[in-house]
């Protein structure tokens, strides 16, 4: 038997569960019931599909599925890939009572939600996240995409799932290198609005790094917490939402410069946060609680090297950008994030290395 | 001096004008309110951006423009066309507060709207329908889209334009082959739930097929007023939205069994109406009413060969199956259609030639 905790997404007739708990796949959750009709496509990648793909079937007693495995990667985020997807369902006369399955890690979530979100103008879909990041961020509130050469997640919909089964037994499998990369969104969600949860993981950093399933299981269900109520405040991200994004300015310029997939995702906002805290001006103390949580956790606090005119344009590319004016996630506080336009911009020029 | 009459789609916060009238492009109407920022991309076709494009940028006084052309044709309904207008979104560095307009036909409208769905995961986009059938159709309701090599429509976003503006006038310069497949759609919107407008149509088809401005603006606007009624009804075609789709599982199934473009979508849709009407078990006086006005407007009645099992294979794909159940819009009487998997199966394998 499966014990889990339900977390529910509050987005009125778009509700969803997000289900915790250890053992749920071997049919240990059933899902069926998210199911609107009576076929399934699962969508895995070559990596995740050989390891746990034949495990989610009993999930889904009494329907009929077919499987496609995307390329492992995040440089496979792209529209071409979406479309074997929707060559897929179309090859095997998907209707809109389909549902679409993600298994696997954030790009095939995103790629995968994306793929559910326009195939037929939207059918139902399910994410089985299966990496930390997944599961603490990506798979809960319903952004969806692909990245562009430009820039990252250009391309996309709001989509939001009928439930998202976290199976925690999942991350064993998971490399080391991965699970720090997903522990930097678990961080951020304690540095944005939860100052309490920032002191648990600073207790309980080395109890994560090991995968103690308890420390894990708190450490997910509380990011979990945190993300459902920012997006049910904000679905679309016309405001409060924003705060989700605390280091991802400087983190997707990180990763656009480099080329992505060099820095994982949760590296570059590692750096990212620590970047937003420096411009944030809070005291230097709470910026360097910030820094040693991150390096406690082995993820990068300073960025690679990265010229100011690059980081300039790639930042410009930012989705925040309104009016062509850059806009931050900054903190009032450790723990009080905020969205604004207001930033020193003889700060934000040394943290870039422009000579101003 | 423009003067014009205003419908308005009642979608909540996603409400918007339909703004119908002559003169109103050379900046007769101030579109400038609709745009949510500073800067501007106009998607057009090579047809009609020498026509119209240069007196689209009077009515967006001090907004920054920038312009593309597509291909012209259904054929270029695709993902790598949408992709092109993503590709000069990013070029531009266009954020979240662009304004993506399309100007032209239905082909335009729906790749430009869902172009516009989909960078940064939803834009804002205007349209300003320059065909008849994009007029009464394709402008009004938000479903964007592009087509499959195996189905039409198959991928897309229902995306709510900021406001639709018609300008009569265009119409001038619409070839006659595309007026007539236009007021297909104008015939069905009475046929499906206005029969006095049906009357009205029998008595002014005369007058539309000569483009009388009088005779025009009044099927345009009743023919938007009853699609945004419907609309806003049921804006993701949960249930009653789909008796705007009389005539389309017919008419789809011709486009796509003789590929896209051989036929207009009014063409296909018009002996897709006969066909459904057939079907629908009434009175042969009102199916015989429904095809006396098509032949007066100069549309076809009877579908073009189609083997029956081409049939069935095309209707298969259609987006209202459910559970593999193939089902209908048919009318319960003339003006006045409803949406239904009951009908006569015989009647059917009778209507598409199967042996049975």
């Amino acid at each position: 038997m499966s014990v889990h905790s339900t977390i529910t997404v509050n987005l009125g007739n778009r509700s969803y569960p997000i289900v915790i708990g250890r053992k749920l796949l071997d049919g240990g959750f059933d899902l069926s019931d998210f199911v609107t009709g009576s076929d399934c496509l699962i969508v895995s990648n070559v990596t995740v599909a050989p390891l746990y793909r034949d495990r989610v079937r009993p999930n889904l007693a009494g329907k009929k599925i077919t499987a496609i495995e995307l390329p492992d990667g995040e440089s496979h985020k792209t529209i071409a890939t979406m479309q074997t997807i929707l060559d897929q369902l179309v090859a095997t006369g998907a209707n809109r009572d389909t549902t679409v399955i993600a298994l696997g890690g954030g790009v095939v979530g995103d790629i995968t939600g994306f793929a559910a979100a326009c195939y037929m103008r939207g059918v139902s879909f399910i994410q089985i996240p299966t990496t930390l990041l997944a599961q603490v961020d990506s798979s809960v509130g319903g952004k969806t995409g692909v990245n562009h050469p430009q820039g990252k997640n250009l391309i996309g919909a709001f989509h939001q799932p009928e439930v998202v089964m976290i199976d925690t037994d999942t991350l064993t499998t998971l490399p080391d290198r991965e699970l720090k990369a997903g522990l930097a969104e678990v961080i951020k969600h304690g540095a944005i609005c939860d100052l309490q949860f920032f002191g648990w993981l600073e207790q309980n950093i080395d109890a994560l790094l090991r995968k103690d399933p308890a420390a894990l299981a708190h450490a997910i269900s509380r990011s979990c917490e945190v993300k459902a109520d920012v997006v049910a405040e904000d679905e679309r991200e016309a405001g409060r939402r924003a705060i989700l994004n605390f280091g991802h300015t400087f983190g997707h310029a990180i990763e656009n410069c480099l080329g992505y997939g060099e820095w994982l995702h949760g590296e570059a906002v590692a750096a990212g946060m620590v970047m937003a805290a420096e411009l944030s001006g809070i005291a230097e103390s709470e910026v360097q609680r910030l820094r040693s949580l991150l390096q406690r956790a082995d993820l990068p606090t300073v960025p690679p090297p990265i010229a100011a005119d690059d980081w300039m344009r790639a930042m410009g590319m930012d989705k925040k950008v309104q009016q062509k004016r850059l806009r931050f996630v900054l903190l009032r506080a450790l723990g009080d994030a905020h969205f604004t336009a207001s930033f020193d911009v003889d700060r934000l020029r040394q943290i870039v290395g422009s000579e101003a």
